[in-house]
């Protein structure tokens, strides 16, 4: 089962079998694929967005307080986007000693798309190794492991409809990174551990299934998306569309809103049956504005009036119904609010 | 669910719902506990026994080899055992550079069962933290967190009859392992990563039964195990029981059979509907002689001759009757075939 599953996975995103590495998830992915470069790459920089989820973010961060590193973050344009020539001058300080480059495929916040083929051919050009972490991407958006020309990338069952608890490093041949768990020697001593053979088959059918019906799904979810900007446009006319209004994740809209507290506008729409959310899931609670956005260039009063609506296979063109019913006077509520 | 399930886990095993760190399983937990509390001490020795699994040995050897740790391999005797002797003498050498000891709580391989209390109350006396892998106790022995003494523990899911990719990490209070996962925080950030709520509800269950059962159940085992080894002895004189004959896990009989090659026992047994193992599932099809039988001081060749059988909920009085049918004339068969 496990082996069919590997197939299926590799088939669906464009890799060989045997260049899927099962992981316990997306963290666990990104962690191998950082650490594990960086320490088999023994040189010191790693050069990784600004905008990153944490889950790339901190096992660099770790790496630099505790294992030599040196972290450097490539500053992302007003929509959240690593430009290529960004990269090439971070590489041109000295290509020799970059360990690896990481920048995701599409952003967990605010949707946008990077130019990651791109990216890939300029850390190519200087040998460098690059991951991708493309957990949003899965189902989304059209990716392709080999086309893409990254060396890693990080992939995560229950993102796309599978179960928890388990995703995968695809690793290109001749990329070996050094183990974050070792033990047994398991998948072919990268990550070892016993294999959970269920949620690896789970993982595949998922996997399998967002691919095939990926182009409708995100011809609808745009359609959505698109209809819940234009109307909340409509109902709040200074409302701001971050990241890229065009090339962005399908079912992502991210708006902020101009003299409200991010936190009001989530009580308020829950009250009302409308879950959104201020950051990542991960930062639920935490009251710190986004490092996305503010790696965008947007000041703390901008972050923290922000907030992410994400379409998925249940939303219906009634959710959009719902929002554009009462988001002005939610927004009017918040500002009210903002001003006591 | 989590919740729930992190106080019946805890509760179970007698432990407080704050010291259950979730983690993918045994292995992720063995090695958050030798990593982290490496990182965590800044001191160079782990003092670890030399029959551990390869999920803690590994990751002390890659510590060894690539950040500073001096890894001792604390000895057993001929049974398996590490002698609480052993263990004051390693720490009396330099107390104050030890960062910390791991024993396991029961040999995966030869069952034998380590003084895990005294051998925390000796790593105590220098304030010294003590890992115990207790992955094969868990429901088969009884385990007690709090009276052990350890400051960390391992448990898994599937040895309990839960779900496979979950296990966690016992840490008592104050005790702070360096995290191996960093990310998004989960786990009062220790272990990040998107916890897998249906695993950990199906691993809470699984402990908790395997816990209100094993008073019989390890009866029910130990009864059949020793009948087991009663009528091997009678069927091939020459046999050994590796592991201690009494202090051993229930379910467990190791044998070494004196001319045979343990890989033409298990073809031949297997031929005959009969399933056992050479080593632990992990080195299966490895042909090296096991590391457990090597450190209690046997030679290549009586390693290589030995065999494990492994009894749990589904093994039947007609299991041992099977196995006592064929044995006489496998082990004839093995020692020909050997002296071709």
């Amino acid at each position: 089962m496990v082996e069919e599953a590997r197939e299926t996975i590799a088939c669906a995103l464009g890799a060989r079998p045997s260049e899927v590495v099962f992981t316990s998830g997306g963290t666990e992915a990104d962690n191998l694929a950082i650490k594990g470069l960086y320490w088999a790459r023994k040189r010191p920089r790693i050069l990784i967005s600004a905008v990153e989820h944490h889950a790339a973010l901190d096992p660099a961060y770790w790496l630099a307080d505790n294992q030599g590193a040196v972290v450097e973050l490539l500053p992302v344009d007003d929509q959240g986007r690593v430009h290529p020539e960004t990269l090439r001058a971070a590489i041109a300080a000295n290509p020799d000693d970059v360990a690896l480059v990481s920048v995701m495929w599409a952003n967990n916040e605010v949707g946008t798309i990077q130019p990651v083929p791109e990216l890939a051919a300029i850390a190519h050009a200087h040998g460098i190794p690059i991951h991708t972490d493309a957990v949003q991407a899965i189902g989304q958006l059209p990716v392709n492991f080999a086309e893409s020309g990254v060396d890693a990338m990080t992939i995560s069952g229950h993102k796309v409809g599978g179960p928890m608890g388990v995703g995968a490093l695809l690793l290109a041949r001749g990329v070996d990174p050094v183990p974050v768990l070792h033990g047994g020697g398991q998948e072919r001593d990268v990550r070892s551990g016993t294999l959970d053979a269920p949620a690896i088959a789970g993982f595949a059918a998922a996997v399998q299934a967002s691919v095939d019906h990926r182009s409708e799904h995100a011809t609808r979810l745009t359609a959505l998306r698109d209809d819940l900007v234009t109307r909340v446009r409509h109902a709040v006319p200074d409302v701001i569309l971050n990241g890229d209004p065009i090339d962005r994740l399908p079912g992502n809209a991210h708006f902020s809103f101009p003299g409200c507290e991010g936190d009001a506008l989530l009580m308020l729409l829950d009250a009302k049956g409308i879950e959104c959310s201020t950051g990542s899931a991960c930062s639920a609670g935490v009251a710190q504005p986004s490092h996305v956005l503010l790696a965008m260039g947007q000041d703390t009063i901008r972050a923290r009036g922000s907030l992410r609506f994400s379409l998925g296979h249940t939303s219906t063109e009634s959710d959009i119904d719902r929002v554009a019913a009462v988001i002005a006077v939610v927004v009017e509520r918040a500002r009210r609010a903002g001003l006591t």
